[in-house]
């Protein structure tokens, strides 16, 4: 299977089914109709039957889907079953935060890093992991094969940043500076656009007509 | 105009074309082209017109767009020029972060209140506000005409608080919690899946081949 054959837009669908098919198996719930699956994920059936059938369709849609199997098979898709060593820059507050929040760990994303440039926040311990100069990233990188830097710079310097995090050696960057990221193909890039997705907020609140349909 | 005719996708543009637009407004730069436009943006300039259209279109295509105009336009669009009165619930370690975060306020959205229910929390100073009990979070609503509730809650309570924060009066949810909530039509639900956006880095991370194109 080519990874380019696969579009952006049914990547794009893979977390979320993961994420259902991941509640259903906490509910104890051993089998899903694509229908089932249909409505509760507000997506068609034949999407889907479409979606699934580019890694192979994952059994037989007249007993419906196992949810367990079909659960470690996207997870494996995802790349869930392999680690990933990340770091994070910088450790303002969203990185700190970031830092903290790591329930990442239980889906595979290893926080072994956390880098600044102002010396105040050195030695600052967050989730376990001390606060290291930026000077020091580069060894850091290739020492304990970073793959993943997330990226909470402010937006003027990220660019520089993200190019120097490339050349030390990372391959996917994780973006919450306010900028859409432009890199090498070779280097993964998810731009996470928090002011984008308020702005979109602040258009249906002010658009709305405070009526149910 | 009939905000309800507007797709969901010209809308998840406009942020972006209005970030866009700021940056080259910050750079002094008068007209546009829709080319130009498509270029920076990697959107075609067939999409950027369709797009404008449904607003208008924004002044002529042969002499291009006026930059402060369009950027002015589309943040009225976007009800930046309104100001939207934001509550954070609840206090751990991203709610605080976005608490402090809030260069938001630049763009109309004014953090107003921050509510958790553990008590060694009460009167903790995020950004100039303490930490107040949830037990008055209603009345903080009411009182301050709060129309915008940002949810950092754990997945299992997200529903349970969104619910209470609905029937409290708020209109819009910013919803941090890894679920995708489900409100009445007259709510407006912006859900942000930090861990799906991490899981598609990791898809691409593992996919991709290490060469450029």
């Amino acid at each position: 299977m080519d990874a380019k054959e696969i579009s952006r837009a049914v990547i794009g669908r893979l977390p979320r089914y993961f994420r259902y098919l991941g509640d259903l198996k906490d509910q104890g719930i051993e089998r899903v109709s694509s229908q089932d699956l249909s409505t509760i994920m507000q997506v068609t059936a034949s999407q889907i039957r479409q979606d699934f059938n580019h890694f192979g369709g994952f059994g037989q849609q007249g007993y419906g889907y196992k949810v367990l199997y079909l659960y470690e098979e996207i997870g494996k898709i995802l790349g869930l079953d392999h680690k990933h060593h990340l770091i994070i820059v910088s450790a303002g507050n969203l990185g700190q935060a970031l830092g903290k929040y790591m329930n990442f760990e239980r889906r595979g994303f290893i926080f072994r890093g956390i880098f600044d440039k102002n010396p105040a926040l050195y030695g600052k311990i967050i989730n376990n992991i001390a606060v290291r100069p930026m000077e020091q990233i580069g060894a850091f990188i290739k020492e304990n094969n970073i793959d993943i830097a997330v990226l909470t710079v402010p937006r003027v310097s990220a660019v520089a940043v993200a190019e120097m995090l490339v050349f030390e050696g990372v391959r996917g960057i994780w973006n919450f500076a306010d900028i859409d990221l432009k890199m090498p193909d070779r280097i993964q890039v998810e731009n996470v656009h928090l002011s984008d997705s308020l702005m979109k907020l602040s258009y249906n609140v002010n658009n709305s007509t405070g009526i149910d349909h």
